[in-house]
């Protein structure tokens, strides 16, 4: 086995983590990747109360179960989004959304951030997977006209609000993972760029591979873990079923519900979807990505407790032992 | 699971029903979708002889087995089909063929359907599977020029033809479920659009999904499922594999036997063709189909022994529970 | 010839309309789609300035041009956008934008939009084109999470908006035509079935088929054309290229600038890119449609002034004369 | 030029001979493909009456028009096709349909045959192009289910039929060219192939290559040349537009009217189609073919005086002046 | 079960041939494709030792296995392979590279192949599978500029070398099967035909089936079997993946090593490649072929000792037992 | 007009300059790219001797041609390749060839190499386009095997052999612009890579952009210019066909000659193939490309004397004027 195979807790916040730890040890996952949810892992609390932050390691060791990142989409999403409005107070948490003010909304967000990289070092992670927000995402249409300094300064806010949390990042010894995804800084592969380059490509700001939203952007998954080879920190794994070309489904999803069939594309629990999941594991052992491979499970047509097991049945396919020599290397005659 | 699976028993017509409730129930199929051959169920003996009857129902119990739908392709076949040749003699039996005039066959035939439907309502089964014939599907080429009048009249005798039977359909309770399927009247999607619009959509009048007919023809089956949402009263499951285009194999079939890999697509054992049957059974879900998967097994490469608990392998492996709840309502953060 | 042929003014508002209407009569135009731009025309001027309104036909008439259709993209796209910023202030014009209160703008934006149906009325013209901007638009990357309620009052907001204004076009005998497009209530197949159900399909609002937006979402604008036969009111020509797959460039643009060749796609002078011109221009024959061909003339790589005499040229050498018969129909042998 | 052009007669039979080369000579054409049609050339009337036939020669004479090949597609088709109905009736003509008893008609259809071989020569001309009729085009669907035994008889039947045509054919010194199309004995690849074998490849039968047919049945057209090389005796250019897939539009035309764009595919004057025209001129050329290129016009959308000559200067766009030497030959370096 | 399965083992020449042998029979294996490596089957020996071949038999029998096939590639390359260099004597062996002079080694090389042959009989083997080296291969980039004449030569130079080789063949009634390979006489499709032609198509020569190396050249397999029935001798099971077309990944390989996953395409065990080999089965037995399926193992991801079963478990699962009957036969109605 | 055009010469070397410049005046091109022929450009009489120079000079002014490169593709193919052979001899020279000793046909190649640079200083021109030959290209079907450390070799011999050179050309103030193509050093985009990686990117290395064979090994041309921006030097216009795939052509060429229709694919006259021109010239104007467009006229089925202003009409028809300001830069209203 050359990867351990971890859970993203995200999708199962409505369960405390004791039921999740104790689901995915019995599906034969090696550890999770906890979200910093209130019913999974408070950083609040994690930071003033020892007990707690115990009660967390001892539910792990109890299944027998590792973490090697935790993440905290939710908040990094309100450090730059633009507007702030009734979505972000759902998954804020009412401690961060408080008044509700724009920017003490943000820097609560911030202050957030900075806290899961103290909390991550505390539990021993190095990595900490996440969203960014950006203040220029909902300019992508193009219409009503964006000037380029509109552009720029998006990049530029970026990096006014991320560089102080990455300090904070780099201070704990913590490496921030972005998830490129739409209604983030870097939702594309030349966004990605960009980004990095906003941040002067500074070490402590890299990628959490998720190929989802790139197969129906038309990004190879493959391309992207080659060429951001040094900035792949963590890898999840959600896969993604593009339908065939009617004419009438649309690439943006037509306002139309997950699972939707209109729509043309969907999440599909990893296997049954177009991601090249084996050319992207032989990709990331190329690179020299040691780390987890994440199962972060969405399918709007499964139950999730079939599919999890389903899904790391697959993932685990597909991880192959490595080979210890080339195969042509015995075609040599010797006598 | 979400739906029984079936199978289809025309294509081991040459079993008793015994034998073939015995081999289904032992692969573990649901039920049976019971073709009216008379090695399985006799239309005329089974309203003349209650014991018949009943003997049928006993088979399936014996076994376990259910049945949602009959089928009478056969004898569908014949009630529009023009001309009538040595290939209907084939398949008509010799009661309905008699003395093989053309009105004669054609109104023994329409008496065979609408009995049908009568064994239907007393087998308690409110679906009956089949074809229509027509009168126009051999003028597909369009050379000899063929006017207008002559595709309207095609559809109207569709109408005049089945319009009585479907009569007795609604006295019965019993829906009839076409095939869509060359030879047929509707044989693509928009000949389905007109051969409803000819019998004014009457409820009595549906269909039974089948997709491989429609994967040479790039009709896409899931389109199909969502276009004809109140329509689709059945659904067959057989495969089709396309070859990949070299220029030579043809989307006709060149008059080369099924089997003959020089064919431009063959059908195959569902799950070894093209037929995206993971979108297909979720899109049935959205329309809210409820009813049974039943396997029509054809493929001229396998035996259909080893085919047949094959297929159902693959089917069941696509049958995922449905979930509770959309994944994205537990992101919200409440405290 | 089958169709007029206009061009778009709105590419062209720096420009005085006397000099549009010179080069547009100069490069063979039949007439011109009017954007409502001061530099144009100006509603409030010509509902109170009989003397104005009579300059522009006498420009129009001066160099033999009609006119079809006039346009009010910038205007209609305040009437829901949401929120408004910079970019709505600077294509609202100061008179609109006033004080830049919210609910301010949005009316005086509505009633700009029926100034614009009695002005139409005023030159003979029936179809006023445009936008309508949306609540909702911003929310099409569904993260953070967006209840299906909060998309169903999008569609209601578009209704309750535009419906008073749709009032004002019937009493006028004046067709709106929304262009399907990224930031409005429509952007592609789906949302326009929804938007044209959200008010009932009333006569009042139809569309304007502009296929350059469709090419990069994947909507077949023939498909478009036959589907929402009954709604095409004007036709926009703009093209698009797609460039082949290299797993980088990506279907959103990336914020990158037009004429940016790393962008997936970009805009290009009608000819010049992916749209099957042919095939629509025959489809819109075949549903009916009479009324003109307008070039609406964005390519970041050509010189407008090269561009648009290009465009008009392959436009009309696709606008062949239509045939009197079947080609079939001579075929018969009659001695 | 490579090439003469030549203009096919059969979609202008409305029209007297004299009309359709006044017009052929005026748009630059270098000749008629005749189509043997009673408005055109009577082969009835051409062996009884020799003024006549000195007329038709005179007609071409008068327009500096040649002739390469005379066309019998409708009495050709007669001779095989099963069953005979009105569609034949109407393309027989009364001398041939006579009292439409089946073997009468087709043996009249195939002294038709005989007699355009006889008139072929007495014009000095090498080919005669045209149809076969099928017995078993019919039973394309397979079903009903049709044995092995009724294609082969199929095939036997043609050969039975048309062999003795083709014996006068010999003894004329005129050369069959059968047209490959939907009806026929061959309308695809492997058909062509085991059509050929039945008359054991005698030289008298070729092949008309019109490649329109080829493109919906995934025919590559220069394959078909390379292939079926020492048997292309005549070239028609036809061409045919295959809409995108959009899960909808059937590779069967869907029983609708020629130009209806919901059609899967449909004819368009040659260029503005899919026919690889340029690769295939090219393939003729290195077969050795000298004949000519013949343009059978028919496109559903375009008015047939603009689209005939547009369609020769497209065809002659591509008839390049063909090279004295390899470009590579010069590259030898002497001093 | 329709094919014996074999393991090659030339990329387990590192190993003796018992411990290949014990592999292969735990894993299930039929038998094994042996490669004249001197760890494996030592040719020299072979003729000289008679208890040395029965040692390889009784090696064989301990472990259950059978053997169809040897072969000797390393060998073949070096009979027309030009120049010679380092690479070949790499795979040449001391004996057969001896003093390295060209004709020298081509004539001991050429030995080596008639011993094979004479081997093979002694082991009571019909078939040597294996290379030919080419004398043009080199040429393949057409510049310099390469006479035609240059060419011909190739072939001729491969007809002249091999003939007295197959020679030999012939006496012991054995079968040389030619992998079609890059540096090989043939590589694809047209080389083939022209190979085959060079020597008159002499039964003594044949393929070996390998799709491997056609995947990334376009060559059909399918279509391969097809059109080469008679000569189809062995098949060998390598598979190929085709990465999406970036822009970047060339289909030469750019130098890169295996494995790179910059490369467009590379060798991957088999089933987890793009290789139809459903297809290709059916195909193989459609032309009657009942010999072994060979197990060539090259995945540069993958530990071959997980690899060999993986892939074996694969093949296996599309051996279908073949049908009895065709499965229309039943649908005729007899009562 | 945006780029000037050029005709290269080598397709005419057959010719004297005269005679190519007269035709090439004659067809409207602006200059030639002159290749060192012993017709065109004898290097070595250049530079004894002032009034052949200036005859040559003489010879452009008197038809208003100008000239902006020069090429030595055949001295440069020298400097590297191995092994030199007949094929090198023909493109030679006697002069450089002499006694064909290996590395003294190296030095002679590499000092005419020297010597076009100082001819293209005397002539005004600053590159000088070629090929570099490859001591590695031979071993690209990596069978038998090839080390890794052949090939790091082989880039490693580029760099020795080619510094020098550069060196000198540096001197001259003149850069080198390779032309990737099989048979030199970098033959698609990752050789190209490693290619400049050798020399360490060093300025007077740059690359002749002539997408001709890209397209068949599935490089994109568009990609190619904007990832080595700052070394596209000059750029060559030759375009490439590509069959559609049919299972047989392969992407190698099958030993198959110029113009054969069963090859894969095939040069054409530029604007008759699969390169994007269009694309392509939008890109070149974005990376700040401002030299000339050369053709490079290679067609096996046209004649030259019509291709090559065929080519120019069409070339020159992508050089659009480029636009003075944003297409929606308008958009913004003022009053």
């Amino acid at each position: 086995m050359t990867h351990p195979v971890t859970l993203f807790t995200a999708q199962w916040a409505d369960l405390p983590l004791e039921d999740v730890a104790e689901l995915a040890a019995g599906w034969g996952f090696d550890g999770l990747e906890i979200a910093c949810k209130t019913t999974h892992l408070d950083v609040d609390r994690a930071l003033e109360d020892e007990a707690y932050l115990r009660s967390r390691r001892e539910i792990l060791d109890r299944h027998g179960l590792s973490v090697w990142a935790i993440s905290n989409h939710a908040q990094g999403q309100l450090v730059c989004d633009d507007p702030l409005d009734f979505r972000h107070e759902s998954i804020a948490g009412p401690r961060t959304w408080g008044d509700g003010s724009v920017e003490g909304v943000r820097a609560r967000a911030a202050e957030q951030m900075t806290k899961t990289a103290r909390v991550a070092r505390k539990l021993g992670v190095d990595t900490v997977t996440g969203f960014t927000g950006s203040k220029i995402w909902r300019y992508v249409a193009m219409y009503p006209p964006v000037p380029a300094a509109v552009i720029d300064d998006g990049y530029e806010d970026f990096a006014r609000r991320w560089n102080p949390i990455l300090d904070v990042f780099d201070g704990e010894g913590v490496r921030f993972a972005l998830e490129v995804h739409p209604s983030e800084i870097a939702y594309d592969y030349w966004t990605t760029v960009r980004a990095l380059e906003a941040i002067d490509r500074r070490p402590a700001f890299g990628l959490n591979w998720d190929p989802s939203h790139m197969m129906w952007q038309d990004i190879d998954p493959v391309t992207f873990i080659l060429d951001f080879a040094d900035r792949i920190y963590h890898v999840d794994c959600k896969d993604t079923r593009i339908r065939p070309r009617d004419g009438r489904a649309g690439r943006l999803g037509s306002h139309l519900a997950w699972g939707n069939p209109r729509r043309g594309w969907d999440f599909v629990s990893a296997g049954l979807g177009d991601v090249p999941f084996d050319d992207a594991f032989r990709a990331l052992d190329s690179i020299g990505y040691t780390g987890p491979i994440s199962i972060e499970w969405e399918d709007s047509g499964m139950d999730r407790r079939s599919g999890a097991p389903e899904a790391l049945k697959h993932v685990r396919s597909l991880l192959w032992d490595r080979p210890q020599q080339a195969f042509d290397s015995v075609f040599t005659q010797k006598s």
